[in-house]
């Protein structure tokens, strides 16, 4: 706990009216995205400047007591779940865009800006902003750069990281820096900007961010391709980029993940499918129109049983549905949803997604899987009930037999919702020693005090190295402690 | 001086035929393509395997004494100059292309392939590296990647880094470590990878490189447009990129530069003109087309008194080396060139430029520029003699200038050749001081015996802070104790 002389502090230095401390309050940011993590914070901040910030971090170093950043709270790998004696600093009340600069294709926007939103009002301009971390309405700007999330758009434009330029950040020192610049080329010493990207907040709180634009395409097409077998689905994936086109979007969907879709949405989809492919060009009308008949041809080649192909606007937001909701759909099957996100390289997808289901069948769970056929970035999403203490600990096994699996594949344990508290013991345990080494003596050279967001992608010693909280514990023990009485 | 117990260790671990420490072997590792820097290694060493090179770092970490990395030596800010108490690690000899892998488009290749000669190979395969590191036909791939260089096809691909997906890397500490993955989206941790990108060679020793490939482009247009006034150029680019086209290339040069490129390679440029643009275009044959046909409208509406296009790749390849000669062509005219990289946001580069003219009239210096008017990277060129020491004086003054200035107007003092000897005291003069000081630690904490090409970038406490060796006065004094006698 947090002593209250140092509480004190806090709220005079955001203001009582910025300063939350309430059994609500602590019991609302005890969470984010992520199922069964859940830590109470001592206090929540809402700072009014970078400034303010720079003075929570000061006392934090002198008090040593942990910050944790928080954008929308929708991260998936408890990226900012509290953790023990710590402060949630709030960054989700910052949403204003604070120029277009149509001469040099950037934008200078506030961390909390919903991506959706920025995303209309670029476009508004005949510009384009591509990242598009899917489903996630909510999220915002800076919660992708801290994740470095990627999105249905993901191997046509890459993931978020290439489309940020610069970034007003304060250091866990209390500084404030400036750092990269408006589309230029800079290789001036060591690029400290792309390494706070996809750093999870444990090396700086983003207080602005300067973001790349491009033209916006002139012309899409939309494009669903029915699958009796999976295997077919992935050979029209291979023969696709082998064909050397890169779509905007190539995402897949299994029979489990279908099902759900369709019970959820009711979209038309056949629900005795073994795959579905959502396929998306975009770009010169006259390359977008020879891309699709190609990709057409491709998809009867392989025994597709329809291809339904968007006739306008309104029709391809529905059949891009397929897949925006699937995260949603699932989610309602059982109480708890645990989606992840290893990686393979692409000719690995069918094999890893044969092995997804041995491994499920082998620890009697349901699964749905569905992702990014086109970098590899599949989401094994488990369909589960924190309640059965037994059920959990047969997925937890899973995942780490289906991360080990995606790791001998030449993958990774996360492609898009970064490492976080719920993946760090993956991340010890399969990357090389010596990296894991580099990284923690990074983070304790740039905060050797670990205040801001310790014990996040990797544990700390002495700090931050226990096991995790587990979801009702945490609520159950501060309710029975009388908190609301 | 390294003891010569420890130099006997050393050729030990690498062989006989593998050491060199003759007078004429360190003379000719004393320097890299950086005019007036040199400084004598103890000795030279090429490695036969990865595990060689960590024995050496062990040594090194032991004995306190630094390991300078080099590709072909030609790079232009000193990265590859030996320090004191040094030896040269070579890397050139790694010349394999050992696998591309057409479905996955990615290839692994040894460190010391030239650029060029893997360029050649993959198109051959229909496939494509974008990266163009311009005239330096004996750049090496890890000489670029160390650097982060772009090229002449910056504008659309974007530089090195986003081409490299993967190293293997020998961290100061002996450790071999594989970073990255198969075109993976990977968000695993800290971006390592990335920040050992353009670490020119402080960090650590690749050893192998998987590099991102890309459907080679259907068909491209090549153009070359002459302008009578510089201004009307830069106001060309502004409507280029206005117009939504990105460019393969989009280069331009200065009277003094076409001039001295018209004098050495005689293409029948004339010689009266303020500016010429290169233009490339690439990609399906039918934007081509379209992008070719509006550009030159531009080119015209701009006041361009002609716009040449190729008619094929023959004539295309003629033109463009109206660019990539500008080096070369320069170089002739003084004995000593001082080619600079200077980068401001695009829609600062004529205001730049006039600035770039008017410091060197002030002091009474030669300036040729030319460089990448797409995406702001100029290359400010000082002809000059480094004999004449008072001239010499006023050049570095007059980059000081130019460097102040393009920070000033949003840009940085390197987009590509790296920050090396001969830059570091912009970067700690330019760089919010903060930011150096994480580079400091990050190096520090990695480094811990700064044995890796230690005070490259920034200075290094305690060692490898004072001033930089003068290029004459290392050979000489070299030379009078008798080195050949």
């Amino acid at each position: 706990m947090i002593d209250a002389s140092t509480l004190t502090r806090l709220r005079s230095i955001v203001g009582a009216s910025n300063y939350f401390d309430g059994p609500e309050d602590k019991i609302t940011y005890s969470y984010d995205g992520t199922p069964l993590l859940n830590q109470l914070p001592d206090a929540i901040l809402r700072p009014q400047s970078p400034a303010e910030i720079a003075q929570v971090l000061a006392l934090a170093n002198q008090e040593r007591f942990a910050v944790v950043p928080r954008g929308s709270g929708s991260g998936l790998s408890g990226g900012s779940v509290p953790t023990e004696n710590s402060v949630v600093l709030l960054t989700n009340h910052w949403t204003r865009v604070l120029e277009i600069d149509e001469r040099n294709l950037t934008a200078w926007v506030e961390p909390g800006v919903l991506t959706a939103a920025f995303q209309a009002q670029v476009e508004g301009k005949g510009l384009f902003y591509p990242p598009d971390p899917g489903s996630a309405a909510i999220s915002t700007l800076a919660g992708n750069v801290a994740e470095n999330a990627g999105g249905l758009r993901g191997l046509k434009y890459g993931v978020t990281k290439n489309y940020v330029l610069g970034m007003e950040v304060v250091l866990p020192s209390g500084d404030i820096v400036l750092l990269g610049g408006k589309n230029v080329k800079d290789v001036a010493g060591y690029n400290l900007k792309d390494f706070l990207i996809g750093s999870e907040g444990t090396l700086g709180v983003f207080t602005k961010l300067l973001l790349k634009l491009i033209p916006k395409p002139e012309t899409s097409r939309t494009m669903l391709a029915f699958y009796p077998k999976l295997s077919d689905a992935a050979e029209t994936v291979s023969d696709i980029i082998a064909a050397k086109i890169s779509p905007a979007a190539l995402e897949f969907l299994d029979n489990m993940t279908i099902r759900c879709v369709e019970e959820y949405a009711h979209l038309g989809l056949p629900t005795d499918l073994e795959a579905l492919l959502l396929i998306e060009v975009d770009g010169h009308h006259a390359v977008v129109e020879e891309e699709a008949a190609l990709i057409q041809q491709l998809c009867r080649k392989h025994r597709a049983r329809e291809v339904k192909v968007a006739a306008d606007a309104q029709e391809a937001m529905r059949l891009r549905s397929a897949r925006k909701v699937a995260f949603s759909a699932l989610a309602r099957v059982r109480p708890t949803t645990i989606l992840e996100d290893a990686t393979v390289p692409r000719s690995e997808v069918a094999p890893m997604l044969e092995r997804i289901q041995q491994i499920s069948k082998k620890h009697g769970l349901t699964f749905g899987n569905f992702g990014h056929a086109g970098d590899g970035n599949l989401h094994p999403t488990c369909l589960t009930d924190e309640r059965d203490t037994a059920e959990i600990h047969r997925a937890e096994q899973a995942f780490e037999e289906i991360f080990e699996e995606a790791v001998k594949m030449g993958g990774t344990i996360t492609g898009e919702h970064g490492t976080g508290l719920s993946k760090r013991r993956f991340l010890e345990k399969l990357t090389p020693p010596p990296a894991v080494e580099m990284m923690r003596r990074i983070k304790e050279s740039i905060d050797p005090n670990s205040v801001l967001n310790p014990g996040k992608i990797f544990s700390l010693k002495p700090r931050c190295e226990g096991p995790l909280p587990k979801s009702r514990e945490v609520i159950e023990k501060f309710l029975s402690q009388g908190a609301f009485t």
